[in-house]
């Protein structure tokens, strides 16, 4: 770790009790993981799980870190992609773990993008009942988003992350620098939950997006700055609401309208990536609010300015391939949602950074809205 | 539900602040489940799992109860015996749960013994990350042990019960009619652990026990009062360290020794059940006590003739087949526990109903005192 890297290296704190922890973000702390674990970790044993495209790249340099800190590893290199993320892969880390000696003071790593946070966090939630675990994000929606809450899950055929634990991480490191490998319409579709912490209740943080985005992909300190702040905002939202039962809602903008796309075109990443629904999603919400009167249409014309600017896609017949009537992607949202006698939650907003909890949302109206906007 | 039933049904409260919970012991608990669940549920939805020893005697009535009460439910029924607990099973749990869409008010209900009582309870606590969970347990070390604490798991190929989560029950409601159909071996087995809470703190309640065990057995008032009081016992010790980091491990007295023994016999029930080995291990470690000087010899010898007289094994020359050496069972027992610079933890006795934990058991004198145990 040089000087530069720890200057320029922000800490913001996930406050929940004894459960708290910290998240490192900044350049150079793959290097550095070695030395920060070691002056957390009573025990000198970790588990790294990773994924096919991370581990040739960051899994020499991190098992070495380890090293040189007296630490003893073993990793195990799964396959990439969402489809990891269910009970074959589970049992396999669960194994890896225990056949490892992982023990009360030792530790499960997660290098890699949400995909292998959310399996490996789920595994060591589950092994002896709960063990301590540690997140090395990789990707920027894992840093920004996933890696942060305690969330943790695999998919199931009814649906995605079905099945899972709150599992708190005691640690997270997030490396700045290694964004630079992700591809670029990976890091656009992180990048649409930046600006999601931006619409929900961030005015001028969307405002300093608009102006410099270019920054945050190219590097330096306007990444730091914009992961940093998407962090302060997601450990406020958890630290005030945990499980997830009242405020923490509020990071599901964009996200209704989003997952029902992502149901509807198979969770084939080559059509839709969960960034991109996220894109597409949040202007659908800003559009909505407009059509319901609750917000101006200039709040949703100045979402769709931006996300198009930075490339992400921002209506849903920017998606290849057809997608399945109305009514169909409306079987999906009630089946994400639940639904009181035609009435639906969603995430609705009275303008930039306004965003709240509608719970009375007619079905019907949503219905006829998606018409509008995907006529076939 | 008769009056009869209702006038000698015991009710035992788990405090664990918001996550508190009844215990209901009586005759007719099966019949009246329906109203009991609809009481207090607000969903009316269930998905039950049970065994096929189980299902085929109680499924039906069990499901007639919920259906009177306007309770709709799937049910599923699994192979019974230990290897159900696994991750094969716990998938297809997780998955009928999901199917019967079982959603937050809805709950997943165990209606067998230990077996299935870890396997659901582990669903339970994994589906939508935590689902409401009602123990209907019909093996007498399920009333008496299992089904209370929140303790769920499944089995690995490194050991047993390696994972899981706390997910503590909503209910239990334990029929003391049901273990009318156990055959005796099991019953034997769950009074092993019944004899436990008598002799971890409780030498009243073992001295009744030798006077009673037999009406016990027979079933009736004493049966109850035998149940109510050993959930009342675990309840204490729940309340008291719900995630087991310290009094609640005397609740493992016995279970050194017998976890080493259930490993030795490859966990082959015809040769030995759980409760069988408690109780070898328990008269083990009263034995074990006596040598260290820590408690006299007939403390173990009346411990010894209790079980003796209940029909229980009390001494390793009783397994069918052979044990392997004594070194091979100190590794089972190094792997069951921590062991610090050749020092064990384990649950001792100054007498009956005076156990403590003790941290600092030379594993030299454990293996000296096995090879007198198991001479070959
Ligand atoms: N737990 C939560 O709170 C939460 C929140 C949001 C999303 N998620 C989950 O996160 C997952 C999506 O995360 P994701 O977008 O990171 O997906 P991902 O893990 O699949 O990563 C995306 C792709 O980028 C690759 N990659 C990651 N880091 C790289 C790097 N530095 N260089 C080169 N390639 C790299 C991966 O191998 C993968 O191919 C979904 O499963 C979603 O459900 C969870
Ligand atoms: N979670 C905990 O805190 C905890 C505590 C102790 C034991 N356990 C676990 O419990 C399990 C052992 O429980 P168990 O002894 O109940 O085993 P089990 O569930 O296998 O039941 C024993 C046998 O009795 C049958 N049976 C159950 N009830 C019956 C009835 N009323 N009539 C006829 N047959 C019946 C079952 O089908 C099975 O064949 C082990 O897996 C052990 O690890 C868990
Ligand atoms: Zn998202
Ligand atoms: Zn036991």
């Amino acid at each position: 770790m040089t000087d530069a890297s720890s200057s320029t290296r922000r800490t913001v704190r996930v406050e929940l009790g004894d459960r708290s922890y910290d998240i490192l973000i900044g350049p150079g702390l793959i290097a550095a993981a070695g030395s920060e674990i070691a002056a957390r970790l009573k025990g000198r044993r970790i588990a790294v799980v990773t994924d096919e495209h991370v581990g040739p790249i960051y899994l020499d340099p991190f098992m070495r870190s380890l090293s040189t800190s007296g630490i003893e590893a073993v990793s195990l290199v799964l396959p990439a992609g969402e489809k990891t993320k269910g009970f074959e892969h589970l049992m396999a880390v669960c194994d890896s773990v225990l056949g490892a000696r992982i023990e009360r003071n030792d530790a499960v790593v997660a290098l890699g993008g949400g995909v292998i946070g959310d399996l490996t966090g789920f595994a060591a939630g589950v092994v002896r009942r709960g063990s301590r675990f540690i997140q090395v994000p990789t990707s920027l929606l894992a840093q920004v988003d996933s890696s942060v809450g305690g969330k943790t899950g695999i998919n199931s055929r009814h649906g995605k992350n079905l099945i899972g634990v709150f599992h708190q991480p005691d640690l997270v490191l997030a490396d700045t620098d290694v964004l630079d490998t992700l591809s670029q319409r990976e890091f656009r579709a992180g990048y649409a939950e930046v600006a999601k912490y931006g619409l929900i209740d961030k005015p001028d943080f969307f405002s300093w997006l608009e102006t410099n985005w270019r920054e945050i992909f190219a590097g330096g300190p306007a990444r730091i700055e914009a992961i940093a702040t998407s962090c302060q905002a997601k450990a406020d939202v958890v630290a005030a609401d945990e499980r997830e039962n009242g405020p923490r809602a509020l990071l599901n903008l964009g996200h209704t309208f989003g997952h029902a796309l992502e149901a509807a075109t198979g969770y084939d990443s080559s059509r839709l990536v969960h960034g991109e629904g996220v894109s597409i999603g949040m202007v659908l919400a800003h559009q909505f609010s407009a059509r319901m009167n609750l917000a101006s249409p200039d709040a949703a014309r100045r979402v769709e300015a931006h996300l198009t600017e930075v490339g992400l896609p921002v209506s849903m017949t920017q998606i290849p391939g057809d997608l399945p009537p109305a009514e169909r992607l409306m079987d999906a949202i009630a089946q994400d949602k639940k639904v009181k006698s035609g009435k639906l939650t969603f995430i609705l907003t009275r303008g930039i950074g306004q965003s709240f909890v509608a719970d009375d949302v007619p079905a019907s109206e949503v219905l006829s809205f998606l018409k509008d906007k995907y006529p076939r």
